[in-house]
């Protein structure tokens, strides 16, 4: 069935039914707009959105998957805050070419999303494109006014640490291209068995929210923290320039899962540069001052992979054999070795 | 210059030079996100979608005027709910065909509107787009919970009134079309003199925010409230199912300007069509308990246009000579006469 043929409002009817408010601070959903409860806490919004062939291509991203990702985009922009989504509000244009099934895929990965984080699906729009998908997700969270964290917050000689692992979902990617590109050329079906680790990195990633819940079970206060959205590399210079900062990362410090170097091994690719360009990983990057190094100890699934320093000194790389290579946001160039 | 040339982070730091905030309660902006204070009041949360081709035409819409609308629009979202706007974030996708200075463009008039609204601009992201343009407008409000309208809180016999006229911004698209047509068969320069009032009305719509002040002034709580977007007959109908009601709209009652009247009998159009389908006008539909009829006096430049029935008596135009139509979202057609 055609979008247009079942009309807007049922079609949003369709996409919303069935689904309660899971937030207190959830007070009314219309379409296009909603309305959050008054609060002791500041609000954290934030605005994301994805294009189809810039930020997805639905060659190898199935509409559910697509769903799930850009909301755990959004999400992951509010918990890089430090503070907890409790709201989205989505907005879809789609051309003629996706039907009302696509659009029930695409929000069988939202709601599936808003269920994993726990959050209320407030705003709905669809409308249509001239030519492809555009997505917009409004994320909305809470948190005390003493716990946020910026990018600007980073203080000379702070641990910089990072969740899970990296380099994962950009070798999904790069399973997926390959996959694409032999496909497209003699209609061999895809090989995707072994690949779970990466492909579900890249195709359903998560928002580390849990990370949250750990930073306050051990009375941990991230000095500053951003999301691992447009690679390692310039997401550190990201951090270094909003603080003023310089930094020192150790290559054999950052995180790379084994399965990730298989994948890396077997097409040849370097596993570090993977960790350090990787977009839409969604780790969280953050920094703690170093009297908290007992209390970070405590935490589990993450790394401490260097340290900050004065904005003067510059931000490298430190290669196991003590040679420092300067830190580009796209790759980096050796200044020593 | 290109974007690309320039670079993401330069473009954005150069859209938002010479910008501070005006309201209290932006705590923080960033390239995406924002933080605004906490509030005993409730906050308002809108995002609307706009895609080139579908919700604007750039052959006769400039970008600075795209830029001033599209916040409006979003505005009005907000104004709708009795709440003032105080943030926006703007999310922008532009294909390689727009320049620099294209952006600049649209960003002026968003500038514009931020300051005609008195509403800070917390939130900016410009990215690619395979295809034309597509812009995101989330906008943040704030409100009383007891001044807040939602358009299901109708009541039979409460006073359905409109704030200015409709019609002019429906009229200034047939004119910029007409002149559109002309110039493609025969690259006539368009002749837009003397169609200020409509295509004023058309380019550079205003959020009724100043209506907010003056019930406030008058004591006047709205009992549902909504903005035409859709046009007075969509509106309405959306105001009636979501209040599950009943209205009489006195087809005389329906404002329109002299300009727009004009224009109709000059494109041999009917001023009551533009009058009821034409979308965008953004003037405020809002209903008031009859008891308030001597409190509503006292506002200017709105109208008094009909009443809420029940809703087993449909919702029906009330034309001067008695007979009723059956108002449908697109037209109406006859049930009596």
């Amino acid at each position: 069935m055609n979008v247009s043929e079942i009309g807007k409002f049922a079609l949003l009817d369709r996409l919303n039914a069935g689904f309660e408010a899971q937030q207190q601070s959830t007070v009314k959903s219309f379409d296009d707009a909603a309305v959050v409860a008054a609060s002791s806490k500041p609000k954290q919004i934030s605005s994301v959105t994805f294009l189809e062939g810039i930020h997805f291509n639905l060659v190898y991203t199935p509409l559910k998957h697509l769903g799930y990702k850009t909301v755990t985009h959004a999400v992951s922009k509010i918990a890089a805050m430090n503070a907890l989504p409790q709201q989205i509000l989505v907005s879809v244009g789609a051309s003629s070419r996706f039907n009302v099934s696509d659009i029930e895929s695409l929000y069988e990965g939202i709601h599936a999303a808003c269920s994993e984080y726990s959050i209320d699906l407030v705003g709905n729009n669809v409308t249509t494109s001239m030519t492809g998908m555009a997505i917009n997700i409004t994320a909305i969270g809470e948190a005390p006014e003493s716990s946020l964290c910026y990018t600007s917050g980073a203080k000379v000689n702070d641990l910089v640490c990072i969740s899970g692992s990296l380099g994962a979902a950009y070798m999904g990617l790069q399973v997926l291209e390959r996959e694409r590109r032999i496909f497209e050329s003699n209609r061999t079906q895809p090989k995707l068995d072994g690949y779970d680790y990466v492909l579900q990195k890249q195709l359903r990633p998560q928002a580390r929210i849990d990370m949250l819940k750990a930073f306050e079970d051990n009375e941990i206060q991230p000095s500053s923290m951003t999301a691992i959205t447009d690679g390692l590399a310039s997401d550190i210079l990201h951090v270094c320039k909003q603080s003023d900062a310089g930094v020192r990362i150790y290559i054999e410090k950052i995180p790379i899962a084994s399965e990730t170097f298989a994948v890396c091994k077997e097409m040849n690719f370097d596993a570090v540069t993977a960790a350090l360009n990787g977009g839409d990983e969604f780790e969280l990057l953050f920094t703690v001052p170093i009297s908290e190094y007992e209390r970070v100890r405590g935490l589990s699934g993450f790394e401490i992979i260097g340290y900050i320093t004065d904005a003067s000194q510059g931000a490298y790389l430190v290669t196991p054999e003590g040679n420092e290579l300067k830190i580009k946001a796209q790759g980096w160039t050796s200044v020593t070795g």
